[in-house]
């Protein structure tokens, strides 16, 4: 994610700079090995979340290590980076495994000559430094499909053979209108671009109401990368989205249905043991200068509304399949505790 | 109201500037007359619409003629200023009774060395175009007690003199913490202020909904003053506050006693048929351009739902007490139909 100036024209979002694929197999040249990746994030990231949620569920913490930025992005060379700092737990302000404080240098270290945005996730490859990818689509699906014996005993299946196209129709609808509408809301230049952007975004969430009202999870009976895509903007939507990016029709807890689906997979393991809030809401607010110019970083809603009761369960379904829930969050790793 | 910019101080509201008062004796000066009298609004502004409530509710549309600027101030000299314009209603951009295009000109013509802040409502003679008062809290309990019998049949008693001490006590609290507490959010210097003043904001509105938990109104049996000085607040919350001002730790509809009570309000002639969503959204989210540069102005929440159903009648009282309802609002006075 990146982005700290209104665009002059409606928000459209570059495609990946970097796209190389780590499979078991290594048929793409670089084979899944466990300790020679290393994926950055930011906690405040729905698009690095989604990476984070996947790689937790399927168990891959062991396998790849987690480097987390601060919320707050650096101005270098006149555009935002995400760095690492002391504050947020970074000794000397640099990441103790790839030694670097901007995760710009590991783009840089994979093309010297790169000029484009830098965006989290970021997954690089610990033995040379070099960025193999910011494609958080493919992170998600490869991690789900293609790490074969090092992922988990009792992992998932996220992305089943025989639901894929049905998940990828889905999915496209949710980024468009709703994943990717939140940000043409809030970096709208103008009202009719905003005005268009936030019809989308609730009519989106008006159909997945309807959606989510007789079934557990958007795809099947089980958790999918469907879920997983869609999770990150609801956990997001009344501590950002909503008053930041003016997408205030409707808070997300003013939809019965999608707000119980949402508090369903926040009590999951892999969802809300992934998600901050205070990260969330500090980047937000404070790295959008140009649609907050004061920086100050607004206070609501309560976050322990997310761990109510949601009687999801009654729906059926539940949300490994065949496998099981991950075990408990590796130490070092752990996101504050709400209660 | 003024303010565009952020103040370097947490905000401070200025006093009134002219505070002359008009009485049925007029034993201070000036005489209340049929007529001869204008109030100068914005339908968005809370301060106001107390004086237009009060005015209704008191009968004394007949009396007092009311001209309404355009939600989008001007900048005159530098500073943000109420203006007539065509678009709102103006022909040739100047009000048609007094002449003028900007209200700083009857605030001139009272002093033409004033230098000070121009608010609304702006109460102004006729006669000679000068600006009287632009004291709201006064103006309101003038209305209520001082303007003898040119106030409708059947007009309620709206200050009680039994229960003064205790309606400026409430009002006073509500006042700091509230009403202007807001605005502390809104414009605060820095994130401790703000910190502070949504603090007070939502203590306040905890307190308010145990308060009006087993009684109807917030003193008495009936409306008074103290609910006509809450109310614009209230209505103004979630439309206008909760986002542009960063008031989110909730929004008025999750507070299910407050929000039945500003409905129950909303639906007593006087206050909803006197509130104008549009030029609330409009106004707050133009002019402060320190804290919105964009001007694109949030869509929600949908205003519809002022119109449910609240049960308020449950709880005892009457609206008017010994009075009765004001008629229908005035032809050239409507705001537009929710429904």
């Amino acid at each position: 994610m990146r982005a700290n100036e209104i665009p002059t024209e409606e928000i459209k979002r570059a495609p990946a700079a970097f796209t190389d694929r780590v499979t078991a197999d290594g048929r793409f040249g670089r084979p899944a090995e466990p300790g020679r990746y290393r994926l950055v994030v930011s906690r405040a990231c729905p698009w690095a979340h989604r990476v984070v949620i996947t790689r937790r569920l399927m168990g891959l913490e062991r396998v790849v290590s987690l480097a987390v930025t601060d919320p707050r992005q650096e101005i270098i060379e006149g555009d935002p980076h995400w760095v690492f700092t002391e504050e947020t737990g970074s000794p000397g302000g640099r990441d103790p495994v790839l030694g670097i404080h901007a995760l710009r240098e590991a783009y840089l270290a994979r093309d010297p000559h790169y000029t484009g945005g830098v965006s989290v996730p970021g997954f690089v490859d610990v033995d040379d430094g070099h960025l193999v990818s910011n494609d958080f689509d493919r992170l998600v699906k490869d991690m789900a499909t293609e790490w074969g014996a090092l992922v988990r005993e009792g992992a998932p299946d996220l992305y089943p053979e025989a639901l894929r196209a049905e998940i990828d129709a889905l999915s496209g609808k949710i980024y468009t209108d709703l994943n990717n509408g939140v940000y043409r809301a809030g970096f709208a230049p103008d009202q009719e671009h905003y005005d268009a952007a936030v019809a989308d975004v609730f009519a989106r969430l008006d159909a997945l109401e309807e959606h989510l009202s007789t079934r557990r999870y958007l795809v099947g009976d089980s958790i999918t990368v469907a879920d997983i895509g869609l999770f990150p903007t609801l956990v997001r939507f009344d501590a950002a989205y909503h008053g930041h990016f003016k997408c205030n029709i409707r808070k997300l807890s003013e939809y019965p249905v999608l707000w119980a689906y949402a508090r369903d997979l926040f009590q999951t393991p892999g969802f809300g043991d992934t998600t901050n809030l205070d990260h969330v809401r500090t980047h937000y607010y404070w790295v959008h200068t140009a649609i907050n110019p004061t920086r100050i970083i607004a206070a609501g809603p309560d976050p322990r509304r997310w761990l109510t009761a949601h009687h999801r369960e009654e729906l059926g379904g539940g949300p490994f399949g065949a496998g099981t829930a991950p075990g408990p969050v590796p130490a070092g790793e752990r996101v504050p505790d709400l209660a």
